[in-house]
């Protein structure tokens, strides 16, 4: 089966198809999209990334992540590792800490693939 | 903590918040939302949504979902259950039969809340 996602890049949380209503999803489309939901279907990434996407810049601080989420600091740093896999988030260290910056593109990809219109 | 889930309708599938990028999502909010991608991220139910939407009148037959899918009957109707339960599709009994129907409003709420925009 020739799939869409053979012919399109394949970065983390890249697109991976037609809208959803549009057209019956292959298996492998389906496969990936589960995996890019997967990442965001998770209470603390959720809030983590909202927390991300409405800081100055869409830029912040794993150092000021921890306390808001009120989760240790090796749980908070796991879900951002998921949520920077999925390529949700992009990871830069700057001295001491590791900044967290949203990746707007990932997120609209998936809206754009759920929209019903 | 007063959660605009508790202010809102409390329909499955329904809106629980503003978008994520816009402001940190509450604990609460944050988890409604968390359950509703969960019934999204599996790839046979994607599948099945998809083919529901793509169909006549964004319905289909329960009789038209097993072979496309390739999975058991009751394996496709324990996935058509939780999306149903989830609010993405409703079902109705005609004949022998059950039909599923996609509720656009739940899938359009979702991709709304994850619109990086």
């Amino acid at each position: 089966m020739v799939t869409m996602l053979e012919l399109t890049d394949v970065t983390p949380g890249a697109a991976c198809c037609a809208p959803l209503v549009r057209e019956p999803l292959g298996q492998a489309d389906a496969e990936q999209l589960a995996a890019t939901l997967k990442a965001l279907a998770d209470p603390a990434r959720l809030r983590l990334i909202s927390i991300v996407a409405s800081s100055e810049d869409q830029e912040a601080c794993v150092c000021d992540l921890i306390d808001p989420i009120g989760l240790s600091q090796p749980t908070v740093s796991h879900h951002l590792k998921v949520l920077t896999e999925a390529g949700f988030l992009s990871r830069s260290k700057r001295g001491t800490w590791a900044y967290y910056r949203l990746v707007p593109e990932a997120l609209e990809r998936v809206s754009a693939l759920l929209a019903a219109a």
